[in-house]
């Protein structure tokens, strides 16, 4: 079945990365093909339809202002925008206890939030701050070399947490955010590196806004566009198993064919790249690292109403707590089309705990948090979809990957580094927005900048 | 190329617990098949012949008294065994200074060495009794529930040691403990669980010695014995990468063929047998799993001699220090040749600075260090074999596996779970001599042992 023919690039994966990578290659005249393991193109960016009209991003959904590519791609493919539901009071639960208020979200603050005492808030503050401080002093770049860089490494994120708190609040107000919502993962403290933590709020901040915008109709309907152009170049349902490299020469060996090509681009989560195998085998550094990468754990949890109630409450529709299994919660509503949508998401310690229940027990779960959070309306839903992305075997986990302790400064070089005439792409690689389409479209735009110099 | 012949169980991965279990099955009537990803079967078990007749062990050699099945093994095979030579004196070397001491070997604390002084020796002692009472409170069995697991799970090895030990000897010592002899792994103390480190001195611990003995001829000889009693069932070159399964049967789908069974054993390391596409999909809680068991990170280097000088000058062939490369070597001669061998290890962080450099600076850098060791006869080898166990595809790494800090607490219990018609085999599966080879048979015999109840 081998073909005699030798490709320019072979492209693995087509998620926005291995897109953007294609794309590049395949406007500059390169000879290009595109394997996808999934019977769909798109990885972690893939919306969905409801019967209502409304869209749903399984997958990432929104856009800041900071994220510049994004955004031009955005502009390219001519997808509007839209700023993120927030006006009205924001929910917190706390131990049982709910609090409506306004002027606080994730990663900000500002004001004071009823409930919290000065204390609690100031502790929560205070270590925030401190963190932020540590953070600034990491060098620029991945965070594998520099002063303070094994040592920081050394740690949890949970041991510097329970040093560095006093208060339960204090505790759960940084674990929300490294399970829920920033850092990286989501992960459990416990799991991560204090350095991974670090450098994760320097590198895609929560207070650079990455969540300011949403786009009509989704980010789910760009992976098509992109393809549009050279949808004949791109294969699915054909994982990779093999690569055999050397003499200038690439085998690239799915489980339905065989192809040559002058270079590989791998563009999928590192721990899924370690899935194949090389010949000859990567270096140590490489084969180890890939051991050391798992994704993070998290299902999103999209439920859809006739009308976004909570707004005649009052409401954001965004809500924050230490609740049994939802600790947070945002409006995704579209004002296109009046329909009113939460994004809630399980995640770390929680979703391990909710995904062994039931169907319908998950979903009673999950409602009954959001009851806790925007009142009994929130019963009355028209659609529940949940994304288990951990059972994806094609990315294993969600938003991204995390590094627990000590990967970063024995390993961490061999992220990105080429190996021969395979390049590696992927939102896990960027030392920018990892884990956001920002990411994945700055590390595919690279390695087709890197191989387009050698086909030169 | 499927068949419909039905087998009762396949078997994956032919290392010493998945063919352990074949024997099992294949002695109880059972109708089995072996699929073996490499060239030959054995996995870690594995022998080398020297031109001089000596046999080297590129994989385990030792063996303890309390390791009751292997020792089982042994007799069935009429392998005989022989005392890990030990008489003279062991060296240290710390900080560049080279001592010759009596009386101390890894995790015994008897006597003083010269040049340790008492308020460094105090400190390694006082943080070693801690360590083990903490380890002595765990409770049996894996360490995923129960009091303080979580509390234990949250903290980095590096982290205990840090706030345990006060002088660079007393570090030194815990850290060169988890890199070349103990806990698992062997990892660097930062990237390992300390409730993973406990419970590897709990349930394999030095004080067992189970480095006691050695075997003539080497533990090499064991997998073509073991398997000479149903070699027709086995075959080498088949990588298996999709196991489907449900309604009873298993479709196991190799890189050559396919083939039907009631039942299939997994014999490999978690993050290999992580590698497989399974379908339907495992339960998150596996999944997530294997992306977060590493192996350990180690090359064993054996060094052959006309005879073993070292013994001409008083010397035990162990030695310890915090050299530049080799952190441990121990004399693995066995009398009946008459050969010196020396076992070296590079582990950790010192292993991947060492595998950057060529193969020539790779055998200098070690020969320089067991001159520093035994004496510039060091220099004047036979013969110089090493085996790099983390760019072996199908090992990943060496010795075993180890946890980083959350995993234990947060999906320990996925570890050895059997999901439908899967069971789990292999060393790191085991509680008890996790990464041995009586680890291995423990959880091959109990593999085989559930699918025959099954069969029955």
């Amino acid at each position: 079945m081998a073909s005699e023919k030798v490709y320019d690039c072979i492209i693995i994966g087509a998620g926005l990365s291995g897109l953007v990578a294609a794309r590049n290659l395949y406007r500059n005249g390169s000879d290009i093909l595109v394997l996808e393991a999934q019977d769909r193109i798109g990885g972690r960016m893939v919306g969905k339809s409801l019967p209502s009209g409304q869209w749903i991003d399984q997958g990432g959904q929104w856009v800041g202002p900071t994220q510049d590519r994004f955004l031009n791609l955005l502009n390219e493919y001519k997808v509007k925008r839209f700023p993120t539901p927030s006006t009205g009071l924001k929910v917190l639960v706390f131990d049982g206890k709910r609090f409506e208020f306004d002027g606080f979200f994730q990663g900000h603050y500002e004001g004071e939030v009823p409930g919290v005492s000065k204390e609690e808030w100031l502790d929560a503050t205070e270590a925030w701050t401190k963190f932020k401080k540590l953070s600034d002093e990491l060098p620029e770049g991945h965070p594998f070399s520099g002063d303070k860089i094994e040592d920081l490494d050394s740690d949890t994120l949970e041991r510097w947490i329970k040093d560095n708190t006093k208060t339960k609040f204090g505790h759960w107000y940084f674990s929300y955010m490294c399970r829920a919502v920033g850092f990286s993962g989501p992960s459990e403290p416990k799991e991560v590196s204090l350095l991974h933590a670090l450098w994760g709020e320097k590198i895609a901040s929560q207070s650079e806004n990455p969540e300011a915008e949403l786009l009509h109709g989704g980010a789910g309907q760009l992976p098509e566009k992109i393809a549009s152009e050279f949808s004949s170049k791109i294969k699915i349902n054909e994982p990779v198993h093999t690569i055999s490299y050397g003499n200038g020469k690439v085998e690239v060996i799915s489980q339905v064919s065989s192809y040559k090509t002058k270079y590989v681009i791998i563009a999928m989560p590192p721990h899924l790249a370690g899935h194949i195998l090389y010949q000859p085998s990567l270096p140590a550094l490489r084969e180890q690292l890939t051991q050391r990468i798992p994704m993070g754990t998290c299902a999103k949890v999209l439920v859809s109403y006739k009308s976004p109630f909570w707004r005649k409450k009052g409401l954001a529709g965004i809500a924050i707590g230490n609740n049994k299994w939802v600790e947070l919660c945002a409006d995704s509503s579209d004002p296109e089309t009046g329909v009113g949508v939460i994004a809630a998401f399980v995640a770390g310690d929680r979703y391990r705990k909710w995904q062994t229940l039931s169907e319908s027990q998950r979903r009673d779960a999950v409602i009954s948090d959001l009851k806790i959070y925007f009142g009994d309306e929130a019963g009355s839903y028209e659609t529940f979809d949940e994304v288990n992305w951990p059972t994806n075997p094609w990315t294993g986990g969600g938003y991204t990957c995390f590094m627990p302790p000590g990967v970063w400064s024995s390993m961490g070089q061999a992220l990105s580094s080429s190996i021969g005439p395979i390049y590696w792409a992927g939102t896990e690689m960027s030392d920018r927005w990892p884990g956001f389409f920002e990411g994945a479209i700055r590390t595919g735009e690279a390695a087709a900048s890197d191989v387009m110099k050698l086909l030169e």
